[in-house]
């Protein structure tokens, strides 16, 4: 439906009373323009870590359906309060639990998909004037079992309900302004930008944006739903997320860094058919995520194959390797955890030299040294040491020259 | 199915992490002596009570149905944690929440009446080895949303739930050992009662006994489920509640005491039909359960009329009162909140003269007033000041020898 908006305003946004009673009257301001509204709303921050405490005080290893069953909770009182508040402000509400408004997922508790979304219910309400408030995080499976849709869950929420119901936009609230051309709290003269793509949001996120999470940015994608992100504490525009950016040429849409990286490297790997696979099919079945693989011509029949891990996920990816290195006669593992990953964002880049040898440049001018690269479609990454990663960022983001009318601060 | 027990605990019984350990334990001690365990628990102590004063901070009048959704989570933390304390000992087991269970209700928010239950769902996780935890208190409507069975509505669950498994036998651990003849806080020599009857325990429990709500009890009774009360941190043998009292001769099986009422009465009324039901009709349309009507013989065309209400409805029955005595022509409204009821319970008081003219004589020998007096099958309570309550109490437990085993102390 045209007019229909979906809202979503995330742990922060909802923390205490009070930010519960503001998101109430923005919500009726937007119902009062005459739009349809739909919220999805997280757990106020606290709530899920005091549950999580309590869990794990009972069973240090709970079993996930009933951390499903136990977590869910957090979101069932928010949507309930939020209810509370706006009706307390005269409008007809009702809140709505994932298994309620019809969003239904595979089984995998703790980190569900989504498979289906019955919006029945939802239009049902709609139609009857009423702002409908949804449980951001949850859904159920076929079972009827409760289950929580794991990182960036209520962001997914909110897009998927507003895909289901073809809604005109989704607007994402957070605790930040929107999308910057590199994290805000690094590099001082970082830029808000107005836009940005749906593939450019995606890499931005996957490298460590955490305004908003690839999941919900990649059903965004899928279904064509306009993504707003903006800040639930001020009136400032935001951040809009569409399908193609409007310049042809070359843009750097932002600069990223992500520190939560280590970096692997099994040496002198017989060259031969079949290894490769091994070691990431192993490194899968244990539910470890790689990026950046990075495999060099081969040398004397032997390989060296590089790769980063998320830092949480070394030390049991170190003991993989070395079964696997030693299975099939490499020489070593090397492992280093002191890393980090600088890139650049933006459509267009792989056709464009200029960018990566602006990129290599100014690092080569900052003194960092390069340890790996990686480069997409949309983005060059490096792996530098960790320790240099903030000066490389600055740099980038000032050579980068994202806007010459922003006046500069001295990073 | 014959070897099923249902168990039930409040909230004071899984009050914190340990008591959540302790009660797991016991638990999984009943379903390895070789029965099929079904546990309802309600909301961790204080946790409705934070639901609620949030929910009243946002809105000074919530709308029940989002009270039902938010006070509904409490129940779901219980059973969630209890669920993950018990695998933690190695038992397999699951959580429902009311709707999984197939727990359906009426659609009155906060004070629901259930209609059905389907227990494919349980008998399918019991048929699984499988202890199954359910959550009190709540339940769905034909529409989805989640009720609440408002006051006693965990131990109503148990109950429901036992008739429909057609449980061997319904435990309800509590904070109290049982049934006792008389509150043990208030009369010293109270004796714990090994058997009573559901009529009496009916009685005992509309008549300010705590210890389990009258509610449960009838459903009990209309089922035939054996229901055994006592305390979940001991291990002593409780009461049983049981279809029909062992004993053939007059039993006095409890006295009681209830402070919570206040007393009314409308004046010379004039005698004519339609009156009373005129005055008790506003009272019931205003949700006002009235107790203790007592109208005696006509004497110059007019009658008095007296009831007792609960002190909390004691101001707005008043004002109904008074626009019915003004309306029908009666000369004076008067009300008296310092009274108290005091009862005596057991088969077969109203056959008995006995238990009559001992109660009387007992008040008498005490100096105290009588101000009303009511009985049934199996009570008789007069109305007292309030003031003379535990004394009344402590004297007629000693008239009615409950057991003259018993060592007496001086009340």
């Amino acid at each position: 439906m045209k007019d229909i908006i979906v809202q979503k305003y995330g742990g922060t946004s909802v923390g205490s009373i009070d930010r519960i009673k503001r998101i109430a009257q923005k919500v009726v301001k937007l119902k009062d323009s005459g739009k349809k509204v739909v919220v999805t709303v997280s757990a106020m921050a606290k709530t899920t870590d005091d549950l999580m405490n309590k869990a794990r005080q009972i069973n240090e290893n709970p079993p996930e359906r009933e951390l499903d069953m136990l977590l869910s909770t957090g979101e069932q009182i928010s949507i309930a309060l939020l209810a509370m508040a706006i009706e307390s402000l005269g409008e007809k509400v009702i809140s709505l639990t994932g298994g309620q408004c019809g969003i239904i997922t595979d089984s995998n508790h703790k980190k569900a998909r989504i498979t289906e979304i019955d919006t029945e219910r939802i239009e049902e309400e709609l139609s009857q004037d009423k702002i409908v408030i949804v449980a951001g995080f949850q859904g159920i499976n076929e079972n009827n079992d409760i289950t929580t849709l794991g990182r960036g869950g209520s962001d997914t929420t909110a897009v998927a309900v507003a895909a289901a119901l073809k809604a005109e936009k989704c607007e994402i609230y957070t605790d930040v302004d929107g999308v910057y051309t590199a994290d805000p709290r690094v590099v001082k003269n970082a830029k808000l930008l107005d836009k940005i793509s749906y593939d450019e949001m995606l890499e931005l996120a996957s490298l460590g944006a955490k305004v908003l999470h690839g999941r919900s940015v990649e059903m965004a994608r899928k279904y064509k739903i306009p993504l707003v992100v903006k800040s639930s504490f001020n009136d400032s525009k935001g951040t809009e997320i569409v399908e193609v950016s409007e310049m042809e040429k070359v843009q750097v849409r932002g600069v990223s860094l992500d520190k939560n990286i280590a970096k692997l490297s099994v040496l002198e790997v017989p060259d031969r058919p079949g290894v490769a696979f091994k070691l990431f099919s192993e490194l899968s079945k244990n539910h470890i995520p790689v990026d950046m693989i990075i495999q060099n011509i081969n040398r004397d029949l032997v390989n060296d194959i590089s790769f980063t891990v998320k830092i949480d996920d070394l030390s049991k990816a170190l003991v993989i390797c070395k079964e696997i290195a030693n299975e099939v006669g490499a020489s070593k593992v090397l492992s280093d955890s002191k890393v980090c990953k600088l890139s650049v964002v933006g459509t267009g880049i792989a056709g464009s030299a200029e960018v990566a040898s602006t990129f290599f440049e100014t690092l080569y001018e900052s003194g960092i040294n390069i340890q790996m690269i990686s480069t997409s479609e949309i983005k060059i990454s490096c792996i530098i040491d960790e320790k240099f990663g903030e000066d490389g960022l600055c740099h980038l983001h000032d050579k980068f020259n994202f806007d010459s009318d922003f006046e500069r601060e001295v990073c």
